[in-house]
């Protein structure tokens, strides 16, 4: 069984936002020479997600407001309980649940194993400092 | 270690259903004569699901009616920015993040290691189209 | 390749509750031997969820209430039509998707490779009756 990891740092200058990582991904399969196997690729902190869909700015768009809807940004120590703490985040914790912490995908012949449309995103809901991502990868 | 894959196609007549994917998901588990390992299920679309919850028809009806309310079903670009693109189904991108893109089933004994009622489906949020579903297996 | 298997049960005795089982799922990685792998926790019932998040009493709160607006428990047949069925716990169902059923971990030097505040949490939705969750390890 071979295997392989490697730890991607993001900093992003909005506090939300999604970046498409598909392409590090992907180097990340071919630098594993892993041929048939599975690639977990998670966000390593609790305000952040790595999750699949469309690379549409206008889906973006709606997921930034769709998100904010359902748990929106508030600092305030009335609305979270979590930002009683000092903290200002506590939506962010909600959000990251709704798009999911990781993602788990196969690999076939050396590739991603991916629909016409799958892109891997980091989704980002308290940026501006460093988080991580890790991609892991086993198989054969 | 072994591994196995099997591409899945759907054509479901409607736009939003649930399909019990559980015995195609098991005969996969045997075919791929792995005893314990790792099995993935995924959508390979991004307007559709694979999820584990209960074969219940009131639960379904349940889980269409929540998220018709948590993402409606709207055509128009005024809800949805996705939808300026010509696209129609911002909403099952929506509702295919809450209900997941995927579920990892440990394998035991050569079997699915599944509680008494978990049972595996296919969601349907832009149906009336082929579609596929990804089961990858790796283990011994 | 190696693989363990571990199923853990708990009888919690609040209808909805979070449990950190992070010591739990450690030590199941050291009783594997596994250096190098993928850790696979879930819920084996579809009315709890295993996620990752803070272990911060007030976000813990702020989860509960979330939930509760989100799909609210009602035992009438009214709200929910798998309620009919004689059942009360529709809104757990709904609750266990927005949370998600599973994580998988990656193990990196014989350790979880998480970051600085993940945790691993049973999150439970209709208590007070014993249910299981699932430590499935494969790697070497």
């Amino acid at each position: 069984m071979r295997s392989h990891t490697k730890h991607l740092t993001f900093e992003i200058p909005r506090r939300m936002e999604f970046v498409n990582i598909t392409p590090q991904v992907r180097a990340e399969v071919q630098a594993s020479a892993v041929r048939e196997g599975l690639c977990l690729v998670n966000a390593m902190h609790i305000t952040a997600s790595v999750f699949i869909n469309d690379d549409e700015p206008g889906l973006h768009e709606d997921y930034r407001r769709w998100l904010e809807e359902l748990a929106p940004f508030d600092p305030s120590p009335e609305r979270y309980h979590h930002n009683r703490t000092g903290e200002d985040n506590a939506d962010a914790h909600h959000k990251r649940q709704v798009m999911g912490r990781e993602v788990v995908v196969a690999i076939t012949g050396g590739e991603l194993d991916f629909g016409p449309w799958e892109q891997s995103f980091y989704g980002e809901f308290d940026g501006r400092r460093p988080k991580r991502v890790l991609i892991k990868i086993i198989g054969e």
